[in-house]
């Protein structure tokens, strides 16, 4: 029997309002499977996390304390000017609460700031194999990705600087230390791509791991310049990453471009509170990066004894190139959830030849120390 | 003494990379001042926050204690598939997993949406005053408002549709039960508006205070519509405003559409758990709905003893009609806050003749009847 309900409903089918062209344009983006996706699918509970770069130290014991504190107050908005944590911010960083502008995670301000400045074919420039989200938001805008590879795995500053001054392009992105590899260029170096890029590109520079980094990597800060945008995060030294809240930083007048496009209510009163705790116990971020130092060796002496070459790393990772291709590599990020372990690796060849393992808790690294001469066997 | 680096800065500030132009052309957005910036600026601490329909009662005891239990893992990211709380919300409304998406508050959704269908001058149709931050998502990515104003303070339904056949606009917009005004139309209504709706227009219906409407407001759902997108959220009935965790539902080929735009990690760890620890305890939800109906009642009551006429409700806010201009209904709100009552009003004449007070508790109740005679005569 067919209802005239069910009649409507199959000539619905027919039709429906259309995507813009370039939203049509676009594949599902699934920029990275969670470790979450990776136990329901394999079955295996992860027993190690070592995969996102997450901080296992977790956040200060204070921060936990203060979002148990304000849990009851979850029903109440977050404050959409995320004044006090704005406030610590550029207290903490010696600037004006004007040239700060705080979101939703990194990934939440690169997608604003990819907005305010691209559109249908605006020229990008970014490292070929990078962090990828940032290059999924410039093609969402419909911008014209310009790539560079990786050169001694590192971003390749010096080829990068001569595409921006070539191309002109609207948007020049670096990431400093790099995520996938780890490597990182010292500020002198930075500083110079800064000051030699046209003024008419904007430096978009992810600093993100930059508290793990050697002193003398982080260039001083300068919100006097118009074309440099720097992002920093909670997710990683502050142990956030669940919360959500990154912050950039300007000047005034490209700050402001992103009260235009923010979601002004995004950040969870949670997470501000959680960031704001969490700026405040400093002597607790310094620990984490001495827990990450440690197990950063560890994950060295690892890999060598397993007759893999550890890259040199600024970051709370270590990636291993495991001397072959990239299914050789992908076989071993298989083989290793298999027994409960988490890690990811870099998606673009040559650098695909790599696994990348965040830093553990010793246990975790007890484990990764059992198993992968096994799995490497299994391999053979 | 003039450094060669400052001599550098003045030359850059002459210049910077350019906005787009649509971004360019955008006014700074503040949808709402919220009332920690109103409590900074008056110097007065808010004693009764009743402005943002947020739910005083707050989230369930259940709901907290999660989230006390897990604030030591925020260390981890959240879920970006949402697995857990998208198939828990599957189950409790009887559609599949693939009609729902997930994202930061009904505000994120919107933006998501607006971003996937509307582009330079694309036609979108809404009511004249209503929710603002929609209409600021259908500026900000240039698409055309075509606004109707209220009938009898309700959205008026037969002409928003009439226009939607005579203009075929991408998007018709749709808030039942209303806010600002707390009126709504009953499901009959809706699904007349649904039904008859050009198939190439999409229905946004944003249901945000379901739960609060009587009984036979909202219509049945029906994921096989292709032009019908519903949006839901815990941050009103399940008291969890301060978390960001909304949701759409629709045909599973409009919900795949999020997939390619959404921050995949945006909603936080701790939102996941909350909301699904919200959405398993109903009866912390019927509970609230009945608080609320009380203070409905109280907040109407107080209302006429003051000789202002209360409009019916649906939702957890009453919306009064104070007799005068806007310029009248401000200063009642401008009153009340110097006594730390926060309630809002809406923007747009002539409903801006009414305030808006949010449902209390008892005692933020009894203050706004203490207060408001004192303020009304102090204005005359």
């Amino acid at each position: 029997m067919r209802s005239l309900g069910g009649a409507v409903n199959n000539a619905l089918i027919e039709t429906m309002p259309k995507f813009t062209p370039l939203i049509e344009s676009l594949p599902i983006t699934i920029p990275f499977v969670g470790p979450e996706a990776l136990a329901r699918r394999s079955g295996q509970p992860i027993k190690a996390r070592m995969g996102a770069n997450e901080n296992v130290f977790g956040p200060s014991p204070k921060v936990i304390a203060a979002v148990q504190a304000h849990a009851p107050n979850a029903w109440q908005y977050g404050d959409p000017e995320l004044f006090d944590l704005k406030q610590a911010l550029a207290k903490h960083l010696g600037i004006a609460p004007e040239n700060i502008a705080i979101s939703e995670g990194i990934d939440g301000l690169h997608g604003l700031a990819v907005r305010m400045f691209v559109e249908q074919g605006t020229k990008v420039v970014n490292s070929l194999g990078a962090y990828p989200t940032f290059s999924a938001h410039v093609k969402s805008f419909g911008g014209d990705l310009i790539t560079i590879p990786y050169a001694d795995d590192r971003e390749d500053l010096p080829a990068l600087l001569k595409l921006a001054k070539a191309e002109k392009p609207k948007i020049l992105n670096l990431v400093n230390p790099d995520n996938p590899m780890g490597t990182w260029w010292p500020a002198s170096d930075v500083q110079k791509l800064m000051d030699e890029t046209p003024e008419e590109t904007l430096v978009m520079l992810d600093e993100a791991y930059s508290e793990f980094a050697p002193e003398g990597t982080v260039p001083p800060l300068d919100v006097t310049r118009r074309n440099v945008l720097r992002f920093r995060t909670f997710s990683k030294a502050y142990g956030l990453a669940g919360m959500r809240v990154g912050y950039a930083i300007g000047h005034q007048d490209v700050i402001a471009g992103f009260e235009k496009v923010r979601n002004h209510f995004g950040v969870t009163r949670l997470s501000q509170i959680a960031a704001l705790a969490a700026l405040q116990d400093q002597d607790w971020m310094q620990y984490v990066v001495r827990e990450v130092s440690k197990a950063r060796i560890r994950i060295t002496e690892i890999a060598r004894a397993n007759g893999l070459k550890p890259l040199p790393s600024a970051t709370n990772f270590v990636t291993i190139d495991c001397g072959r291709d990239g299914i050789y590599a992908k076989s071993i990020v298989e083989g290793l959830l298999q027994h409960g372990i988490f890690i990811r690796m870099p998606g673009v060849a040559p650098q695909n030849r790599c696994i990348r393992i965040s830093c553990g808790k010793e246990k975790d690294l007890d484990l990764l120390a059992e198993v992968l001469p096994k799995v490497l066997q299994g391999l053979g």
